[in-house]
């Protein structure tokens, strides 16, 4: 069973989770080879009848065939086999049980459908299975937190090939999620509106802006204060906290959004490892007139190293506007 | 010039600093190769004599030949030359220029002297330049905090071969240590005392314990929620906000620790790319009584993935008591 411990002296929370590491000290073994598809254990599992541990139907297409799969994690970092308690050692170290959940949302039957691959029509299909994650996990008294993201490629730590995103259900509201709800509610307080939704409005009438992409209710933009060469922000432009609020036809639109974002990000990057990770409010605060849910994409093609380690500060070699000038060139 | 942003809606400043990449896509070239030492250009710098952007005259030994240097980054993030100012834009993003420093300190003429095989009485001359370093920026009224630190290998962020770490300086208090000097602050007006220093004498009664090292002034161990594997914290035991608030015994004492610890962590983890980083109080903030300087260490063998970089909380497949033993065990 893991273990989440905090140092008395350090913000951050950590997941001792040992189970996933075989043997101690054999790290570099964890970087998983690229594999193909006649050894995909996930194109195995997306031919085979619903398991005894699925924790979802996942979504499937009118003839009844998986279009995606919610699969628990065979090497969970949390459980909700366990209880839920809390343990103090010396007065001085804190530490909770390893309550919580991870799966692994297998995003298509098709192992080539990487995200700039996949179909716009594909895609809705996963933006509907993570929406019912949300939904799910909303129903657990004891979580507090559901974070879904994706890694793509061994340098952004995948460690399967097949396109798949993951799942991590935490029973405490992780500290990064924390300190974007005390900027942008003091954004609010300070001037009455969304932080977010200021953002969207000034990029729209700013020249040079930041804009990627645009359709009728989501938008892609490179932040202003971007940490990353390409980094990338996907938002609805209707103010909305929570993601399973969409309608149908923004569930269209975010698909649509994101293929569009990913083919722009392969071309002109050719194909980085990245991460995606959607920011959502805590689940048991929904309706937030302060926060907005958007999904951060982040190339990893340069090395944070001890200064960013060390500060907090980034240090980004790519102007935000010239990366997306470039993006916005990029074609489909 | 270099710009530093800070997006309304995050928490983390950035350095948007163009300069540094050559041709805007192209991330891939920027992982250097080794160099060897007939290749080497710190082993050249060291045999010339003072450059005119040397900032301090390095350590010597009794010949007057160089112990150690302190060159300006060729592409530095932050540059002296600007002056402090302030900008904002449609009233919702706001800007200083990039003024700060950013310097080389090459630690040896040795082109072999690594963490692993360093001696510790050229460590002692390495320490005595770090020291050096807060000494000169503290007199720089623009400059808020000094981050030293070292990458040691290409997936750490090393792009010199060459022994060396770095010295940042920036006209902000980094975020990071914010939300340290914060935590560390609570703890004191909640018990009366630094939380660092209840951190060393608990750990040295409790068993199982998490020490690695330790000598007549230094200490080296294994935090409680380590965010990575084999990470460590070197402190000093007695309580000391300034790194440069060291005496001659302490140094010593520092420089064998910091040479012990680098010859375990090769030896246990075959040679792994790391970063270590020295936190201390801000410049202007001299003698604080809450706070403890501190090295961290950083393993870089296993990859921050979209869950890390979506939360802040941290997933850590070796225990930290597992860690301190398999480092207590390895052979010097």
């Amino acid at each position: 069973m893991s273990e989440i411990r905090k140092d008395p002296a350090s913000p951050t929370w950590v997941i001792i989770a040992t189970e996933r590491g075989k043997r101690p000290w054999d790290f570099q073994t964890k970087r998983a080879p690229t594999v193909s598809e006649n050894r995909c254990d996930l194109c195995q599992e997306m031919r085979l009848g619903p398991a005894e541990s699925e924790t979802w139907p996942g979504e499937l297409d009118e003839q009844g065939r998986w279009l995606t799969r919610v699969l628990i994690n065979k090497y969970p970092a949390l459980s909700p086999e366990a209880t839920l308690e809390q343990f103090s050692f010396s007065d001085l170290y804190h530490e909770l049980s390893g309550v919580g959940g991870a799966e692994v949302i297998v995003e298509s039957p098709n192992h080539q459908d990487d995200l700039a691959h996949i179909s716009s029509h594909q895609m809705e299909a996963v933006v509907r299975t993570y929406a019912g994650r949300y939904m799910d996990w909303h129903a657990d008294s004891r979580i507090a937190y559901l974070l879904v993201f994706k890694n793509h490629g061994v340098e952004a730590g995948a460690s399967l090939t097949h396109p798949h995103s993951q799942a991590i259900a935490t029973p405490l509201i992780p500290s990064w999620i924390t300190q974007e709800l005390e900027e942008a509610l003091d954004y609010h307080e300070r001037e009455g509106e969304c932080v977010y939704c200021r953002i969207i409005e000034t990029e729209k009438q700013s020249d040079p802006n930041r804009i990627v992409l645009e359709n009728g209710s989501m938008i892609c933009l490179v932040p202003f204060a971007a940490r990353f060469p390409a980094e990338m922000k996907i938002l609805p432009k209707k103010h909305m906290s929570e993601f399973e609020d969409m309608d149908a036809g923004e569930v269209v639109d975010l698909a649509e959004i994101m293929t569009a974002m990913g083919k722009k990000l392969s071309k002109l990057l050719a194909d980085p490892p990245f991460n995606y990770l959607i920011h959502v409010s805590p689940l048991k605060t929904p309706g937030l007139d302060y926060y907005h849910w958007h999904i951060e994409v982040i190339p990893r093609v340069a090395i944070p190293a001890g200064f960013e380690w060390g500060t907090g500060i980034y240090i980004n070699s790519l102007a935000p506007e010239e990366a997306a000038r470039g993006l916005r060139q990029a074609e489909l």
